[in-house]
């Protein structure tokens, strides 16, 4: 079988498991989960040994120690992975729920009802536990999954994958609502992203460069985000000990990841009192400050910011200091510079918070919090598959429900049209 | 300036506007859609005039006349427009409106609010009632609109654009919210359809070859709808009145539109008794009728139904007829056939009914009631831009809130993530 038949094979299989996972009610989706989960735990030593393939070979290649380190399982890794996919067993279940109904004066009555998207389409790095996580979120929400990871983790998704057939055969549910690829061969990725047929949206999880390439040429609606320049933005109203904190946490609390602040915007009514004691305050724990002029005057040891820092994802201690004149100014500078992702504003002053958060047009918008709780756990999603920045469907965290969508429902007794 | 250069100043004229649009109050939109309303019925000689030109050169061109018919406007024709730009004027605002506002255990307050999409490119054939119609929904919904009418009415459109523009210069907001193209190079819609930094939908409307072609070569995201291949399933537990009301209807209200019913499904043990009296009903219509074999030994007159007859929108008396062994069956059929618009079960069953509407994916499903309701009007959404048969976003007809999406809203008080 060449590539082509086998992934159209894939997207057939997937497509037809559909229809039952959509129908299925929520016990029947649990157990599933649960089995699962069970089926991880006792195949934890198979699990383990693929992992041991996986790091060796990657090892012999000369991989970065880095991608080694997010590559490799263990024990508690794999508990974890199954915790995981209890914890999903036990959120509530989105698909079925009908909202919004209202009577007509013709008689029906009409609302909305949750429903699977269909096919997800997920492409990844070499993180195995994206793979039991994934699984677990697309099952319970109802949906089918082709899952591709990053070829380095192979072994380990294959074992992981068959745990989940193993479980799913001890339900009722076709066990071609889980697959994962087989083949190494990277243009699977180039025909999973084109399968128009058989797959309804792609989900990409990994860097800009994979996310970019797959958004570039998937004839598929692809679900994504692709960096993080983060603001927080210090008001002339804003507490300062709360400017201090927020502005700490969402640098330093953790460098890499997407919602971490890049860049720090201060009104300039506040610049000498904020300006030093942050500056301190992140010099301290060695992160390098890049400022424009006028707030480098108040900063020690600052360098002077470029173009290019405005605009650029850092995920290192490394942070873009500007001084801005007032809302409108931070406001223009985040919808010119920024990423959609999350951004915030410190501030006690009401209209201010309320402009800001209706005029910053990104997926995630926060008066006196830190950008860092941008994330499914920290919104009550219980988990995420991802996180969007697109302008349709779902923005921001995605959790179970993100993974569905709404249809119309019409109740009627009999009426017709006039 | 060439075509490129054009499209992309539009483009960049609408980004820099949809700030403006966005951040715009209730009553600023409402008045702005007043003075629309009041400057098309101010300037109805000039659209009339404007109008005749291009049907004049419609007729020469020797287009057909049910174009022509379309194409042409009268006072009267003017004066709906208007009313309906006051009546959309009328509708709740969507933006802005925040919703599931949850505390969570870190302190911090989430939830969602409403916002406009951006910037909308709007395709459509020669009908320029739709240029008023989609000025008006995307002005009132936050969003910016470039509009691509048929070259056919591309007089009557330009004219229609003076006067939203004429309007829009009485109010704060910039004229750039609503632009109308104003060459007829083909070429436009293709470099429409890939000003992906400046537009962020692409919403057609017209005949399925026009957006099967735009869907195809856009690189935006399209909300449409195909084509409306709808059944109506009268089970065994139908009420043989309502089934024959609702089927009527259905088919025969109006036979041109994408929710009219092209093949009708019935449970066997119905098939004697329901068939024989739908034939004559449909007949003394002059519907042309197309069944599989069970059904014509029922019905008087009857064509033999060949395969590709289950998967026509015929937009014409003419209906598709099968007898089916159940549930099961209608609803394989649906999904093997179907275009996912909008399908109806009558039963008087409860369980029949629940999985109908839960197992069929269409973007309308219905108990008891006409497909014929699937309408923006019909569902109180007042007004809508389109339909869309897609899997992401917006699904079935489409109004204001089709027109924005949702974004997370964090409220804290200086947390910081531990």
């Amino acid at each position: 079988m060449n590539l082509s038949h086998y992934m159209t094979n894939l997207g057939e299989i997937a497509r037809e498991a559909s229809q039952a996972i959509a129908a299925a009610d929520t016990r029947t989706k649990n157990t599933a989960l649960i089995a699962i989960a069970d089926e991880l735990v006792a195949k934890q030593q198979d699990i383990l040994n693929a992992n041991a393939q996986d790091t060796s070979e990657a090892q012999q290649k000369g991989l970065a120690d880095a991608l080694i380190d997010r590559l490799t399982l263990t024990s508690e890794a794999i508990e974890n992975m199954a915790r995981g996919i209890g914890q999903i067993s036990e959120l509530p279940d989105p698909v079925g729920k009908i909202s919004d109904m209202q009577s007509r004066p013709s008689g029906i009555k009409v609302g909305k009802m949750r429903v699977p998207i269909g096919v997800i389409g997920m492409i990844y790095e070499s993180r195995p536990n994206v793979t039991a996580d994934a699984a677990g979120l697309c099952l319970k929400s109802g949906n089918v999954v082709i899952l591709r990871g990053g070829s380095e983790s192979s072994h380990s998704n294959q074992v992981i994958g068959q745990c989940i057939s193993t479980a799913l055969k001890s339900t009722n549910l076709p066990q071609g609502i889980v697959q994962v690829v087989k083949t190494t061969d990277r243009d699977a990725v180039g025909q999973l992203i084109t399968l128009k047929e058989h797959v309804d949206v792609i989900i990409p999880r990994g860097g800009k460069g994979l996310v970019e390439r797959i958004s570039k040429e998937a004839t598929i609606p692809v679900i994504k985000h692709l960096d993080g320049v983060c603001h927080v933005y210090v008001d002339k109203d804003a507490d300062l000990q709360k400017a201090l904190d927020i502005s700490d946490n969402a640098k330093t609390q953790r460098y890499g990841t997407c919602n971490t602040m890049e860049t720090l915007l201060v009104h300039e009514s506040l610049a000498s009192t904020f300006l030093p004691k942050i500056g301190k305050i992140l010099s301290a724990k060695g992160v390098e400050i890049r400022g424009d002029d006028a707030s480098r005057i108040h900063i020690m040891n600052s360098l002077a910011a470029t173009k290019s820092d405005w605009t650029e994802e850092y995920l290192a201690p490394i942070i873009a200091i500007k001084v801005v004149s007032g809302l409108d100014e931070a406001i223009k500078h985040i919808s010119t510079h920024g990423s959609q992702h999350t951004d915030a504003i410190i501030t006690e002053n009401d209209a201010a918070a309320k402009r800001f958060i209706r005029e910053v047009d990104s997926s995630s918008v926060m008066i006196n919090a830190s950008t860092r709780f941008a994330d499914g756990f920290e919104y009550g999603l219980g988990a995420e598959i991802g996180i969007s920045t697109n302008k349709l469907h779902a923005r921001g965290p995605v959790g179970l429900e993100g993974l569905t969508n709404q249809k119309w429902v019409v109740f009627g007794n009999g009426e017709i049209r006039r």
